[in-house]
């Protein structure tokens, strides 16, 4: 009767379901949530397809059934077991072999995998080394204690970040807490220099890229990076293996090139790495860093930072091991050494296409990352089976005949962990055809879970709403949509900006193709470490695979959507309505005496063009399209494609070309996290009136040209 | 490198650790963090004894730190495993073996445990019936689905509700969210009366014996009761056996007997139901439930409300099953036929004695219920697997010659489920020589998961701190405190106010014995279904019992410090300050225009005389206690167990006599959660300012005696 034991309370309403055209059905994918029959309750999921007549619609949302039954859990469950056994870790043994069997495999299904490859240049680790030197002298573990005959072994990759440059340092420690510009400016209002230092970071926060980057700046000689338990250890839950949090041992490998530079082989920014591409010397490229770093475990993190002295660090930089932090410098003394070759190695990108009938050049994007740090069941194989599972049932469907009318394209990108090379490397090789009959990307990275969330353009959040009411929320047997409404507390659930961090970024960012990131979270700490493995995913994460297969669901769906919608369901009305809101809280702050209101009115005037195109959209598809009608389509879906294009700026932004767009991008000191209208934001926390004058004229110019676009339909 | 894994930041100062005197120390826990050796760490843990003079300290310290190491969790992982097997139910054959088990361990150990046995008037039910007899004829499931060959399944009760009356009903359904007065208040506001209806509600939000009680105050002729999934069930995450939330087939069971209005049996309120106890009429205890009330799954529940009609239920009260859920009356009619007999049957209380050497006549109790609803690995074999290994441990060390100065009583409730049965009537049946003797009641009720959480009164506070900074929480290897306060984002970890729900109630609210109540938490929803059981408690709840050790290292410990203090540890200014406190919070308010500062004048006043006895003790032994000492040291300790007393009145709270604490009470319609001032906040509920006058002089009364008594030590 212990109170304690009572659940915490969270009520809240369940949304307008049954909203829209709803569409009887008989389609019930099986819940994991046991004795509940939910053939009674099909009906809740609703059923609308935007962008499709009534009488296509009845054929469309029969394909979306058809390819939604043969999804097979087991199948995913197979993948995620075979794909497992071996470290897919870009360039190794294990990564190869995992191509061949996904060749294999989606040649079973009757399709023609082709494998992509690019010749990056990268860092591949022989010896990486950290000693504490002083007080006492201690070599640190670099890899995790695995238990004795795991599979494998030494296919593991050490603890290591990517792309840090080769070199031995010795000095002492400064503490940095997340190693973010506003910690670097706590230091030196306290009068600590990190200059001749090597710093130590934790976790968290922003990109771990941005942490080196800072350090450097102000001259630090290295840098140590540990995940804290306070962040995703012991103080968030039980450790793998009795839980899903991060054990003592766990390493969080990862990359450090600075991908909010530009992401992609390091030495052909912008341009594909053939074999005869033209290179940049390694010295001129701006997004390799420059100071030793590399990351350990919070179990040998520990002895160091309890040696240190100095002042005590401020509240909010104290974590979770047993003692008060200190900021040093003085009493630790490391030494990191680290030997790391540079070399091109090849980047094997899987793809897969499943050709449209009727506009077969246009093309509908899949894409999930096929390479992982060690096993990476969870980072992400779980995306990457899911596109193999989509890619094996279109392959199925397609020997019965069923077509999709724009071709759709699968992709299982390599060496995404070092720094979306595979992505970013085909993006900038297909660049000419995707800026032309690209209609939108859309990513997986992180689908084994239970927690549904997405990032997406603007224009794309009715559709993600649309998809996510049709499909069942093994959890919870309602539907995606409710299940997401119901956690979220809102009116509306939130749909996430993109920033950087996975490989929708050379999609939105650099070419201006829509894109759209789904997946499930899951409450663990085991992220880039040798415990993102096949037991954590069928104890913790995902057990059964039900959610790979809501996912897969999902994305395929939403995929067989955009393919074959009359008119492509973007709601470019809503984009420029975020557009204007976002000036608007910007304009709020203060503007520095630069006059915003002719972009924000250029804003509203987009969203009228754009509301207008939507109209006329909804009257040619209401009574079912006639043939003279197809040409006025036409135009309309190139105009609806060209909006986001427009959006782009071919010289990029200031200082970083390769990020063209003038809406999104990664922040230049969160690295992962989205920095809208980045332009007018970086001018404004400059203090810098011109600058800002020239960003405003600069994203007035591409509003008005998609708005323009917009217009030219008649 | 999605983004969607990386952690949730969080971080908070680690605290003022190596507080106070600091004892060089050897003993170590083993952690069940791997690879961290915590042997370099024991300096971490702070070692203070406030009310024991230094040299007493030392021995106290060493006392502890012995019994800390002779208690293992294997000895826990095995009680539990063996009472695990059979269902400890009240009344039922399984609950008589594991009485018959305890007392066997017990022995073994050299103790003599008495078994305590009381006649209470309690509910059996025979047959537990609930149909849907429109718009469609089902009879619905009352037990969960278990799957076939799971032992002793002829002994696990339905879901019901204990202290329900028998009886038949039918009716049309009403839905009327969490049941608290506040939800038949809208109802009320819409026009829909529930007068000669079945309400439906939802657990959670209060104590479910507030629920029919509010309903048959309408006019109500039954009720239903469910768990929402989204309050405990899969919008949470996981379900059984996946994870730890509840499934579509588990039951919450559960006691609707008004505790509120008195706890234990309810034909002996304030007496112990001894075999010639005088009894009152059924009819005229007015702790009993007066509609027929039984608990259904959600699972179960679905078909019920999906069917209903009437008005949509407001935002709030929409909860997590997959359509908009209505209010009714209409559509859905449902019979509750509950076939429940009504007998005395047997309570037994299994009580171990480890004497005092010094004050054989004082005595420190720890308590923990030992029935369960089914298995009740979690609920509370969790917390009596704890006492049986603290009991044991005292044991084992008696025979080494370690006694306590104060005797320790260690106690196993019997019938805590059905509303504190074995509590109440011990406490009823000790009351004399408890009031006289009893130093502190400690309370677990859920100690196996991994969050430490604790209620008491204020006096213990400083008391909980200190022992939570000696024991090592094992998740995280620090100490408890560190890991509590880290996880609170407060300045100091929040210490609950005792309410009601567990066996503390007898001691603290009827006897003024001071309480504490400690446990660990953890996510999940399986709190009184057949599913709280051994394989959740090894998966999920508390993998390798290591929080079982932890609690039952801290709750031991803490007794042995109450037992062992030369002054007993309780600090009444801070008891003072929060009465203050408080009463200054409601004065805020507005108070009738009744004047309430001569009452926190007066809390003031117990205050300055507390603060003045506190510093006469530390004065005391600071230096050692000298021969001559030792009266003043008995008058002074006097004074402390006094001042608790003190705030008793014999004659209770206005119409539930039984309660007689002035300052902490359950709420009337809370059930669970702490009315503090509980007359004083009815009048002001009740806008009587006769009433609010009347409680404010009862209270300053209450308050002047305890000062008196501070006071009166010279």
């Amino acid at each position: 009767m212990s109170k304690r034991k009572s659940a915490s309370l969270c009520a809240r309403k369940v949304s307008s379901l049954l909203l829209g055209l709803t569409v009887a059905s008989t389609l019930v994918f099986t819940s994991a949530v046991p004795s509940l029959t939910y053939a009674a309750s099909a009906t809740a999921l609703s059923k609308t397809a935007t962008g499709f007549s009534a009488e296509k619609a009845d054929w469309q949302l029969e394909y979306e059934q058809t390819f939604a039954q043969l999804v097979k859990k087991e199948s995913l469950a197979r993948y995620s077991k075979d794909l497992s056994e071996r470290s897919s870790l870009v360039g190794s043994p294990g990564n190869e072999a995992n191509v061949e069997y996904a060749v294999r495999e989606l040649k079973k299904a009757g399709l023609q995998p082709e494998v992509k490859t690019y010749h990056v240049y990268m860092s591949v680790p022989k010896k990486i080394s950290v000693t504490q030197t002083y007080p006492q002298k201690r070599e640190l573990q670099v890899i995790e204690k695995l238990p004795k005959g795991t599979k494998h072994a030494n296919e593991i990759v050490p603890g290591y970040n990517a792309y840090s440059p080769a070199g031995e340092v010795e000095a002492e420690l400064v503490y940095a807490n997340y190693g973010r510009p506003e910690d670097f400016e706590e230091l030196e209002k306290r009068g600590i220099s990190v200059k001749d230092k090597i710093v130590i970071t934790r976790y968290g926060a922003n990109f771990r890229g941005v942490k080196p980057e800072q350090a450097a700046k102000r001259g630090a000689v290295g840098m140590l990076m540990y995940s804290d338990p306070a962040d995703d250890g012991y103080i968030k839950g039980l450790v793998y293996p009795d839980g899903p949090w991060r054990p003592a041992d766990a390493i969080q490998r990862g990359s450090i090139l600075y991908i909010f530079r530009y992401p992609g082989d390091p030495l052909t920014p912008g341009e594909p790495s053939t074999p005869d591409a033209k290179r940049l010397d390694p010295a001129d490229a701006d997004s390799l860093p420059t100071i030793p770093t590399t990351p350990i475990s919070y179990g040998e993190a520990r002895s160091l930072l309890e040696a240190m002295e100095g002042e005590e660090a401020p509240e909010s930089w104290q974590g979770g091991l047993p003692f008060t932090y200190k900021i040093g410098p003085g009493q630790t003394r490391v030494k990191i050494s680290l030997d790391i070759d540079y070399k091109q190695q090849p980047v094997n990108d899987v793809i897969v296409r499943i050709p449209g009938a009727k506009y077969p050049e246009q093309m509908v994007v899949i894409g999930a990352h096929r390479d992982t740090w060690v096993k990476g069941t969870s980072d992400d194989l779980s995306g990457w089976t899911a596109t193999m599972e989509i890619a094996r049932v279109l392959g199925e469907m397609a020997k019965k005949g069923w077509q999709p009318d724009r071709t759709i394209v699968l992709a299982g990108w390599d060496g995404e962990e070092y720094g979306l090379l595979g992505s970013v490397e085909w993006a900038e090789d297909e660049r000419e055809e995707l800026t032309k009959n690209a209609v939108a990307y859309i990513n997986m990275d992180g689908l084994g879970g239970q927690f549904f969330g997405a990032s997406a353009v603007p224009s794309l959040k009715q559709l993600v709403y649309e998809i996510t009411k049709e499909v069942t929320e093994p959890r919870s047997g309602m539907s995606i949509y409710d299940d997401w409404y119901l956690r979220s507390g809102r009116k509306e659930p939130a749909i996430g900006k993109l920033g950087s961090g996975s490989d929708y970024t050379p999609f939105i960012q650099h070419l201006g193709v829509p894109s759209l990131d789904m997946g499930f979270g899951a409450a663990g700490g085991l992220y880039h470490s040798a415990y993102d493995n096949l037991d954590a995913m069928e104890r913790f994460t995902d057990p059964g695979y039900e959610h790979h297969a809501a996912g897969a669901r999902l994305v395929g769906m939403t995929a067989l959507r955009l393919a074959n919608a009359e008119v492509i369901p973007f709601k470019y009305s809503d984009y420029a309505a975020d557009v204007r809101a976002m000036l608007e809280e910007l304009a709020d702050k203060g503007t520095l005496g630069v006059d915003l209101s002719p972009v924000i009115a250029q804003a509203q005037e987009w969203q009228a063009a754009a509301a207008a195109l939507e109209e006329k959209a909804a009257n040619i598809i209401e009574d079912g399209v006639t043939e003279e009608e197809y040409g006025d389509l036409a135009k309309l879906n190139a105009a609806l494609l060209q909006q986001e294009r427009d959006l782009l700026k071919p010289e990029g932004l200031s200082g970083r070309p390769w990020y063209k767009h003038q809406v999104w991008a990664p922040g230049l000191t969160t690295g992962y996290a989205a920095q809208p209208l980045p332009a007018i934001a970086e001018a404004l926390q400059a203090n810098d009136p011109a600058a800002l004058q020239k960003a405003a004229e600069k994203l007035k110019e591409v509003l008005a040209k998609a708005a323009e676009t917009a217009r030219s339909v008649k």
